[in-house]
């Protein structure tokens, strides 16, 4: 039975999950690695190569630099994000509109105090790529009567959305939105594609999402929109650096919610059970699901 | 032209939604009443009466009182509450789940720091009630990829419901909720629905909502099950006394979330909308929509 290398936080949990396999710390023992991309990547820049590489990641940047090999199977996680992602924006949206921190004050202060609010209905949503991801935060905002936008590169339809964009329209679709939401992954087509050009397209109501990755996004522009009121809010979870530096503006800048790069998290008992599927398929023969091309990075 | 009677907070903005209507101070010169239905139920004691009575809310129990008269025609909104109800419903449902304050103090602090958290997905949603509000909630929850079960008088099944059970089976349904939520008119069949007998069926886990009326729900009974561990939290935005008396202890309850009433509020352009498709079909002399059956009380 071939030997599997874990590289990840959770390596006992794992263990236990995969039971009937046989574990390595060996690289060069293992043709299969489990492996949370950073790690891996430290291994393949000292010369050891997997024959397949099990990303418990759905973003595998981390895999993509230059300087790295190529020549191995990399297969990513996916179709576990879409509903947590989608679970993470509307807490954010709506506690937002809602205003649920204000009604926790009155309530500290028994305080019966009833505001006016506004709807999700009819508003716009827009979402920068139409993969798995996006197509549940699609369905989400479509179930609260939402119109839903899409941008991907070629502007062919997706399922859940009303309309999608080429990315050459980028500044079209920006103007349609009352909620921006990018989960574009970390590839050289979406560096800084919000930028100071781009975001100036947004409507002055609109209230950003970044929970893709962090260089989608040109911090400075989005400090610039939010500081002259051409912006309302900006809800981050990816960042460039991580952490996010501790002198970064951005922690207390009042039009921006942060969180540490949570939206969807990798539960170990769904990566093993996407792994196992995979690893059958790998004993037969058969080809991989869910692998990474190299060339488009995701 | 027929004289119409304001009895509303916002007479000011139905009188400019309304502009081509007359309207009259005087209930006897009015045929037509568009009312807050405690403000109307005031008139009808006095004695005066219209013809049609169109309540600018849902909940209409305020004119069902055994003392005030019945022989008018009452109308009532619909269909505008069910997205607003849902977004109140999964605001506190996700900023719960996805602990927003703890993040929100996080960021306040500078403080980058994961926590784990649990999903929606595969979590069961029990309504009480499967009308029009029901089932906005419903296929908000199966969006997010919850089993959505209903509870309603007969147990016939409804759209967007995986399953329906009649009233009777109601501690069936209460024992399968991870979520309940009642959106229960104020009738006789729902008073203290869910009390010392019903709510034990509720698993420890599980968070109930009030957003229907306060009186399904027998407070006394909710305040021993949170505080001896057999139910992790209520969020409640009706009661039987409104506004809740200063001196409740729910006010600083720790497993209570109060909101004043505010889960699904009339917005004047909409219930101006309906009533303006109604107002026609009473010039027409035809059958008035959304009537209100003083039998059932909705």
């Amino acid at each position: 039975m071939e030997k599997i290398l874990l590289l990840t936080s959770d390596n006992p949990l794992y263990q236990q999950r995969l039971g009937t396999c046989q574990f390595t710390d060996d690289p060069d023992a293992a043709r299969i690695w489990l492996a949370e991309p950073a790690r891996a990547a430290a291994l393949l820049q000292q010369g050891h190569r997997p024959d397949w590489l099990a990303s418990t990641y759905a973003g595998v940047d981390a895999l993509m630099a230059p300087e790295l090999p190529r020549d191995y199977q990399l297969t990513n996680i996916r179709g576990l994000f879409g509903p947590l992602m989608a679970q993470y924006v509307f807490a954010h949206l709506l506690s937002r509109l809602r205003e649920l921190p204000r009604y926790a004050e009155q309530q500290r202060q028994g305080l019966w105090q009833p505001h006016g609010y506004g709807s999700l209905e009819g508003q716009t949503l827009v979402l920068l790529g139409t993969g798995d991801i996006s197509q549940h935060i699609a369905r989400v905002g479509r179930a609260f009567g939402m119109t839903v936008v899409g941008v991907n590169r070629s502007g062919n339809a997706s399922v859940e959305f009303d309309r999608v964009y080429a990315v050459d329209q980028l500044p079209l679709a920006l103007s349609q939105a009352d909620v921006l939401v990018s989960v574009l992954p970390n590839t050289p087509a979406s560096y800084h594609l919000l930028n100071e050009h781009t975001l100036p397209h947004l409507p002055a109501h609109a209230v950003l999402f970044n929970v893709g990755r962090g260089h989608t996004l040109c911090l400075d522009a989005l400090r610039h929109q939010l500081d002259t009121d051409a912006l309302a809010h900006a809800v981050l979870d990816v960042f460039e650096q991580e952490p996010l530096a501790p002198d970064s503006p951005l922690w207390h800048h009042p039009r921006v919610t942060l969180t540490p790069h949570i939206a969807a998290t990798s539960f170990a008992e769904q990566v093993a059970g996407q792994f196992l599927d995979n690893l059958a398929r790998y004993r037969r023969g058969e080809a991989l699901q869910n692998r990474v091309c190299f060339t488009r990075g995701y």
